[in-house]
């Protein structure tokens, strides 16, 4: 998409934000320094005059009836608030409006939101998750980060373009996939880490004998830190991802307790030279996984 | 221990270290700093000629006799070649020096060398393993980290004092512990969370749909990143640890599948408050593995 067509189909003339949290605001923020015009829709009065205080928005409100007039509707709000919309919200979306939310599992979301707007489309920014509120929202989350659409065969091609527009028009590079292979791949790249990282803190907190943990505590460095850093996060986060996505998350599960029994027989049996060649391949697997996106990723915006 | 007592008893005439990689390399430079002679052997000339170049060592041979007077020695070679000392090496081990090690696993190394020099003190400084070869010594290596020192009964008393004022004089903290119980540590804070980290990285390599595969590939990030460092680190180094504490490692292991397992049980249940409060716990316990050294380590000094 050349930037003459983003920004001839980011050119909104008002988008209404649900939510202004790390993504919400940062949206916001990024949408104003584009010049448009940018609506914002919050619970509390007091997170309503921060995020004015912050220029996340031009105007907000907590009232939903403020979405009147938006022709792009951002639901930046929680997985769990996102699947159980309330009624006002859904009854303030103007039908006209193109929608899309930023949740991190597409199949619920799409359960939920494909027969309740004409012009939902689901979609998925990649950016960071550390931080929550009203304070966090920053300029230039997406830069560079992958923003991946789940359209399915129902939706509206015009809406999923504007929805990819405006990703694009953030400088984030613009992913289209199928809803359940991208619940798969976060599982696997995401949901999983959490649980397996978790269950190594867990394996630390059930140790038994005081004099084991007490050394444990002292010793742990930088490679238990990076191990255990996604499994010692937000709990609520952590539990809704694997609610709402767990036939791919257990799936995961499956195939990691195989990939771990596997190193463990081998440690069993002591075929240590069959455990230095799996170590030699994941040590070659993992750059792959960690290098910038490449030409065929970013053939797709 | 006070800096006069460290100073009297780090009072050596001439330290000899035998390997200078990333451990006996920053030792080299550490002990030349404060005024040691500094005397080092290693396996091949092109090491040695770079090793004085580098200023790791005043003096340095392939010849083991060159140790001939060192009234300590510092073996800091790799876990294999330790376990496999040369003849020659033993032959000019002077009987009177201290003589102590670096490596990772002390249950084994004890089995091997208690019988070898009646001066022997098993010792293992924690500093990163991540660099290794002559290149890597750095000055203050061990500044602030923790030097576990694992005596015996019949561990000779001021062999081991002197050990400890040479950990200390390197502004290492010092920590005695049974050579058994840092076994167990290091299984769980080290030599787990490699295991763990490359079983996750083993799914990823093993996942059948090319689609999931390639966009995890996309959207792989920073907590994919980390889970996954140690994971994809040096595979004889993640071997030597599996194949010398195999009985820690697989007792960590056992505990870490049970973990996960209870994890994986409350999502199949779909018990989310189970989960959740998990999770809150693996986030409280996460701080105290990653604080500094509280007093209570520091008085063990």
């Amino acid at each position: 998409m050349d930037q003459e067509r983003i920004a001839e189909l980011a050119a909104f003339s008002r988008v209404g934000v649900v939510g202004l949290g790390l993504i919400g605001g940062s949206i916001g923020l990024d949408l104003r320094a584009l010049g448009v015009s940018v609506q914002g829709l919050v619970h509390r009065a007091s997170t309503a005059e921060r995020a004015l205080e912050r220029g996340l928005v031009d105007a907000v409100s907590c009232d939903p009836a403020c979405l009147e007039g938006c022709d792009l509707v951002v639901l930046a709000l929680p997985l769990e608030a996102l699947l159980q919309p309330q009624e006002a919200l859904l009854t303030a979306l103007p039908p006209e409006a193109v929608v899309t939310d930023v949740g991190s599992v597409k199949g619920a979301v799409l359960d939920v939101w494909r027969d309740l707007h004409p012009r939902f489309v689901a979609s998925h920014p990649m950016a960071g998750t550390a931080e929550s509120g009203v304070e966090s929202g920053c300029s230039g989350l997406f830069r560079g980060r992958p923003w991946v659409g789940t359209p399915e065969v129902d939706t509206d091609a015009k809406a999923l373009d504007r929805v990819r527009a405006l990703a694009c028009s953030l400088g984030a590079h613009w992913i289209s996939a199928d809803p359940l292979i991208h619940d798969q791949a976060v599982a696997l790249i995401s949901h999983l880490p959490v649980m397996v990282s978790a269950a190594l803190l867990r394996v630390l907190g059930e140790e038994r004998d005081p004099r084991v943990r007490d050394l444990a505590r002292q010793l742990a460095s930088s490679g238990f830190a990076d191990t255990t850093r996604v499994g010692g996060g937000n709990p609520a986060l952590g539990t809704a991802m694997a609610s709402r996505n767990t036939t791919a998350l257990l799936k995961a599960l499956a195939a990691y307790r195989w990939s771990l029994e596997q190193l463990e027989e081998a440690i069993l049996n002591g075929h240590w030279a069959q455990l230095e060649q799996e170590l030699e391949k994941t040590r070659a697997l993992r750059p792959s996984f960690l290098e910038p996106p490449s030409d065929a990723a970013m053939r797709q915006d």
